[in-house]
């Protein structure tokens, strides 16, 4: 038998693009239940999404070549949801429902394709911005990201040899599965994969996907990333976003709508979406801000979300906020998301476990940590804190503020306006890593 | 387990050069032969060897990048012979011979590098030269051919996709096999593979030698490139070129000495080699010349190559001055290797058998037909006849006359002074298709 099949080696040896976003469906799914409600009730919103790379001592524009990230994002252009794709969407079970989504959305699905770019370069970074209509650009967030993410490791091991290669992810399988080892022995944990848009690659994401059903078996309950949902018979999984608070408050015109604002989210969420969906993201501008003003009825959602504070801190917070309104956190839902390590996941685990119903999104660490795996140390494969973030809805300014000032993004006149009106009490900077 | 090997496939998409030749030894077995002597007896002259694209409707220059071209020869000159290959050289048995190359000899070749090369452009042709000792250039022609020709071939296939390439490549595979079993039917035959210069690529010619090993079994005699030799455990074959009375023409003073000095090339060899490598090469400058003025020792050679004329006509002359030198040419060897394709072996063989013994040297035809065999027919794929030639000796003009006018070579006035010395009687022009 012959040593080499020649052709697959001409051909792995000759082609021009190796498309890193290869379907519309490589997407977190969250992006697809907000984008319904975007069709449905906010169409004509034109909203403007801006890459911001909050690690600035990384120059990704010295690191990545401008005409090959063009190559990538023209590619992901050229991408439309395939029959496959559609029936699946359209006949698949997500959380616990069937034909979660409108015949009529789907319908408008068929033809979506990912609007223009606009791309510059700036002082060692890209500016890279999307305008137009929400519905269109609010889905360019993901691919723009794993693109941007992809294109820095393939830069950055562009000088190792096959051997340099190999141990690179023989070392990272080696390092993710001890993270496994650790996760096994939490009783009832739930995870799931949220490293769609930070991954090292979407082979790799692919890996640490499949590693971790594996691995940690039903803990293991399913994937952000809507395309390895349906390769790999996961769940997809996902509930919302800031860009909805932010694109609402920047929609109201008087202090009062403001205020309101991060509520009249979650009236509009519950016209689509119900059950283990009713999750509230709360520190869009400030969760302490968001749990006094908040009405009764918040308290009856699934659970919360806490994304920028510390879990321990940010989910006793919530915790005694369902108390005062009566309701037993026993029977209420926590996830976490922000920046989570095995340490931190084992930290919260052993605190509010019993206390609390839990589940964790597992983002960059999960699916992008290279650090210590190359046989040389190269700075490009360490993830960075990078974000595409709506910047402006309509004409106006969108901004967020965070429970992590850190965290915050926008124009800094609109964020000292906010500050104002949601107050500042407990926001905490924190380091942000990833 | 993982569906993609992350490490390879990472590898495979961001190397920069894919190496066409690989090994000094991945050149033809004559050249080695032939330097030895070279080293021995004219180690201070010097030759140019010039690229000569005789299918000049094939405009190269605009089908292979320049960059890449000598991104290609300049990793060819950091090759040196390892120590493995060195101890094979040293240690082998070729021709059934221990030790034909001397210890200096082999003590030299240790440090031997290819020399520097001289690359232009010119009316959509490549001109492409080195200068300097003859015991250095003359082993840049067949990695030069064999880099053009295999880079002619990738610039073809580019635009293929992976199914095209698949079929392209099972269609040579079965033009190949069925040209096998044609062959198995010759009873006595005696068939080498002398198509390393012309090859699509190394990998297909490897495929081809391991095809014909297993495909007709001991009437494969061996293979003219002593890497695979070495690699596959074949015999390395081959004697000389026409380079030897080019150059030893050009050195000469006198007409008596140009006479004679194809006869000098003889007397030179036989000092190096004897046995089945005293294969006389008559064609330099015509068969009906050299048979002419022969001397009556020559017939005691073990054989002929004729090279430039067609195999029946050419055999049936060599056999006719045998027998008028009162020698039965069924002890004598006539080598076929001009353009051979199965129909003139089966020819040749046909006419043949029984009469004389025979070999082919089978060259363009075995490793670079892919006619017919890509989804969309694309010229690059055809091979053409490309040659590297000496072209000055020292600083006087070599040329080649050849029993086909149209595979003469070298500066006009010089060919015309030549053929008023050795005549040119029985010149026949035919195609050269390759």
């Amino acid at each position: 038998m012959p040593r080499t099949d020649i052709a697959r080696r001409v051909y792995n040896h000759a082609w021009k693009l190796d498309p890193i976003v290869r379907s519309l469906l490589d997407t977190d799914f969250y992006k697809l239940l907000m984008l319904q409600m975007i069709w449905g009730m906010y169409p004509k919103v034109d909203v403007t999404f801006s890459l911001i790379n909050r690690t600035s001592s990384v120059r990704i524009a010295e690191e990545i070549d401008e005409q090959e990230l063009r190559e990538q994002l023209d590619h992901a252009r050229t991408l439309r949801f395939t029959k496959k794709e559609m029936i699946w969407l359209g006949g698949n079970t997500f959380y616990g429902h069937k034909q979660i989504f409108e015949p009529e959305f789907l319908a408008w699905l068929e033809d979506f394709q990912l609007p223009e770019y606009e791309l510059s370069k700036r002082d060692g970074q890209y500016e890279l911005e999307f305008h137009g209509p929400w519905m269109y650009t609010t889905l360019w967030e993901i691919p723009a990201l794993a693109i941007i993410n992809e294109l820095r490791s393939r830069a950055a091991m562009k000088p190792f040899g096959p051997f340099a290669l190999d141990v690179l992810y023989a070392r990272a399988k080696a390092k993710l599965w001890a993270k496994t080892e650790r996760l096994r022995r939490l009783p009832d944990l739930n995870i799931s994969d949220f490293g769609t848009r930070r991954r090292h690659s979407f082979l790799w994401q692919r890996w640490c996907v499949e590693a971790l059903k594996e691995g940690i078996g039903a803990a293991f309950t399913g994937t952000s990333n809507v395309l390895l949902a349906m390769d790999t018979d996961l769940e997809a999984l996902g509930t919302n976003a800031h860009e909805l608070p932010m694109v609402l408050a920047a929609l109201t015109d008087t202090v009062e709508e403001l205020k309101q604002s991060p509520y009249q989210v979650l009236q509009d969420w519950q016209r689509y979406y119900g059950g283990n969906l009713l999750i509230v993201l709360p520190d869009a501008f400030g969760t302490t801000a968001f749990l006094r003003d908040a009405p009764d009825w918040v308290a009856k959602w699934t659970g919360f979300r806490p994304d920028s504070a510390p879990p321990v801190e940010a989910g006793e917070k919530i915790m005694a906020w369902w108390r005062e309104k009566g309701v037993d956190p026993r029977k209420k839902l926590l996830i976490f998301s922000d920046g989570l390590e095995v340490d931190t996941i084992e930290e919260a685990h052993r605190h509010f476990h019993g206390k609390v119903r839990m589940a964790f999104g597992w983002g960059t660490n999960l699916t992008n940590d290279f650090e210590g795996c190359a046989p040389k140390e190269v700075k490009g494969l360490n993830a960075i804190s990078l974000v595409c973030k709506v910047t402006k809805v309509n004409s106006r300014n969108a901004v967020k503020l965070s429970d992590n000032p850190a965290k915050a993004t926008g124009d800094r006149k609109t964020i000292e306006r906010y500050l104002q009106i949601f107050g500042e009490k407990d926001r905490v900077e924190h380091l942000v890593k990833v």
